[in-house]
């Protein structure tokens, strides 16, 4: 029993939905968590940006001084939920640099900063602890850093987030437009006011980073991360995807790929992508989250749960605060990063996926034909064509549709196409390209 | 870097399925699994029972002498993978008394012996970990003991039988009978020679034995654990399952209930349940694995995978051995065993559900009031009837069948329903009783 009596001190900082909860559950069920660290956590103060008014906390606790607040002697843990990325990583910094061990669920930050953390966090031989960053209360991080240590890891696939997941699912069963699913997801309180971090796949491609990072090793930032958002999706995408049984969904994918040369790379990326609806990713709906794991010996694994709202974050935020807790008692350490593969990261390019490709064509004879040609030249193999009258006002039909979906064939392959398409004279436009997930054929 | 050179010695405790797996990642896989621990895992000795003739492995590492295996000073953790109870509990022992960490799969074992070992562990200050114990290559345990260590766990359901998942699920695609179903299972070696652990629910006992245990920090064992099996279970109860919307599991459910008292008290049960077919759980098929947890903070999580299986297992078991090994050389530990709460259990009498009772009767008039009349009387509302004719050869109907699902109910009122209505005139037969999962009406 090592000294259970001597109490863990606890710094939050920020008090939104996530840090209300997670100062919630630390007061309410404080007997409890003591049992299970051995020790008493003591919150000790709470850093907010701008002290106003009552924030529903004993006022004594609250400060806005956050730098001092990070290195006082009788804290030993800071849980970090404020974001954005500043000033978050200069107070984590500064607070690994004193000796606490840290938890937090900015993924903003650890999508371009976790080496220079997990650098500080080694150095003053202390925990880094960030389950909530991705997927909230789903645990992602802790199975694939430690579930998973002994197995390779192929491939991680997951819906990751919610606000878009609200959009698309609504897209898919109301038949809304994207600017009507989105304006709806802002009332319910689904989307910001500025979605462009959701929307865009920003947000998605962070959390794509921090996976793909933990799950092969090596170092992918942000910066790494393919991204398409999901704006121009349309209610016809929809109901193409209908027509191929598939819905639509953001994926965050993140891969190991190797290369002609056999040397192993990561390909990490975010995309609308045609979901066959028998896929397990293709029935999480709302605002859930899921992830699908592929490894070597464990096989396909699914984690599935609620990504976001401040309960599940505050869930995953105090289980890191637990185990964080419990290794100050037992004098123990968290396992440090685990960056030995350093595997580069792959061009888009050399990515192999199928694609849908649906464009607006002249209504006369001969055009499937041209439009065929374009990707035999490039040996992209087609494996469906539909085509289909489009009708205007009056019920007049006044052009067609063509929708193809490929083969197997790399992105470089299919970019080319595309572009050598939208050059046809018997082609009006290219209105939508997507990739399908979870169908190799 | 602390001593990054001193490698880690690794004894394996049997060499089925899951051991040769086991083998085969330590050493394929060696430099990947070196650089996650910071140092080399070594395998010093594989414990058979019986040596026999050539087992794919260096014949100088085989040795039958067990006993003196766990104990080299060479060796720094053991790998228990060969069950039963003994001698592996033996075996074991010895290995956490001489200072070996352990990690096990051994399910059977730890339902009745968690205590012991556990405080085995605690006493030599080094690590028990069992994360293939439950649910193969899916992250159970460290979920529920680590991401959800902030958090009050209200319930785990889940299906971690594989066994029974199959034959279930080929009842209900096929219409086959169980015995048709388990000769099915057999044959494609999903179920053994002697099937009774699996089909009467002991393998599923003693693993909700093991999740209640830890999701409430409380000791549950094996016998605590109320326990029904599938063999029972017929065609027409799948077709009545059909009509009502659902389709039938066998699950494993913990489950925190608050007595009349208002003293918390821990359900642990096995028995197969019908379960509606949009609930997450009733698309689980074939030999596949999953767990739902609920608790309050997090919401509802889900994991999904392969639950047996040599490959499955064995991810499993070397994620705990790297856990374990890079314990050793940050000379960190796993968090001790967290029992604090000591919740007592539950009798299956006080709890609630929704039931299904199925019975053969008289085909006359007035049959149903009586029938009626029986839940009544012990305040068992009824939800749903149904009465079917049964037709026998030549197609002339000889007698009835009447469907009851109730409202929730207590198993000790429904007990009592049941043994009345075997009683009444009326009733040729009670021909089945089941309960409902995931609906509360």
């Amino acid at each position: 029993m090592s000294e259970p009596e001597k109490p863990v001190g606890v710094a939050v900082l920020g008090l939104g939905n996530v840090g209300s909860e997670v100062v919630r559950i630390i007061e309410e069920s404080a007997d409890d968590l003591a049992a299970r660290v051995g020790a008493p956590l003591v919150l000790r103060g709470i850093g907010v940006r701008r002290l106003s008014g009552d924030r529903g906390v004993p006022a004594d606790l609250l400060t806005d001084d956050i730098d001092s607040l990070v290195v006082r002697d009788d804290v030993d843990i800071v849980v970090e939920v404020m974001g954005p990325v500043e000033p978050s990583r200069k107070a984590i910094l500064s607070a690994l640099e004193h000796g606490k061990s840290v938890v937090t669920a900015n993924k903003a930050l650890l999508s371009v900063s976790t080496g220079e953390l997990a650098q500080a966090a080694e150095n003053a031989r202390v925990d880094l602890y960030f389950e909530a960053a991705v997927a909230g209360a789903i645990p992602v991080i802790r199975p694939l850093t430690q579930s998973l240590a002994g197995d390779t890891v192929q491939r991680v696939a997951g819906i990751v987030n919610g606000t878009t997941n609200y959009i698309l699912s609504e897209m898919d069963s109301t038949g809304a437009d994207y600017e009507k699913a989105l304006a709806d997801a802002s009332a319910l309180g689904y989307a910001e006011a500025d979605p462009t971090a959701d929307v865009e796949g920003y947000d998605a491609a962070a959390k794509a980073a921090i996976l793909a990072s933990i799950a092969f090793h090596t170092r992918v930032t942000a910066d790494d991360v393919y991204r398409e958002g999901i704006t121009k999706i349309s209610p016809e995408d929809f109901a193409s995807a209908r027509a191929l049984g598939c819905t639509i969904k953001l994926l965050s994918i993140c891969e190991r790929v190797a290369g002609d040369d056999g040397q192993q790379r990561v390909s990490a990326r975010v995309y609308p992508a045609l979901v066959p609806l028998e896929h397990p990713l293709a029935t999480v709906n709302g605002a859930f989250n899921a992830v699908v794991v592929e490894a070597e010996a464990a096989g396909r694994l699914m984690f599935y749960g609620q990504g976001a709202g401040g309960a599940p974050t505050a869930s995953a935020v105090t289980g890191d605060l637990v185990m964080a807790a419990r290794n100050r008692v037992l004098g123990s350490r968290a396992p440090k990063e685990s960056k030995y593969a350093q595997l580069s990261v792959a061009p888009m390019g050399v990515i192999s996926t199928r694609y849908y490709v649906s464009m607006d064509v002249a209504d006369k004879p001969g055009v499937l034909a041209t439009v065929a040609a374009e990707f035999a030249k490039r040996e992209v193999s087609i494996a469906e064509v539909r085509q289909e009258g489009v009708v205007g006002e009056g019920g007049r039909r006044v052009g067609a549709r063509v929708v193809v979906v490929t083969h197997t064939a790399t992105d470089a392959a299919l970019s080319e196409t595309v572009d050598a398409l939208a050059e046809l004279d018997v082609v009006q436009g290219v209105a939508s390209v997507l990739r399908l997930e979870g169908t190799n054929e």
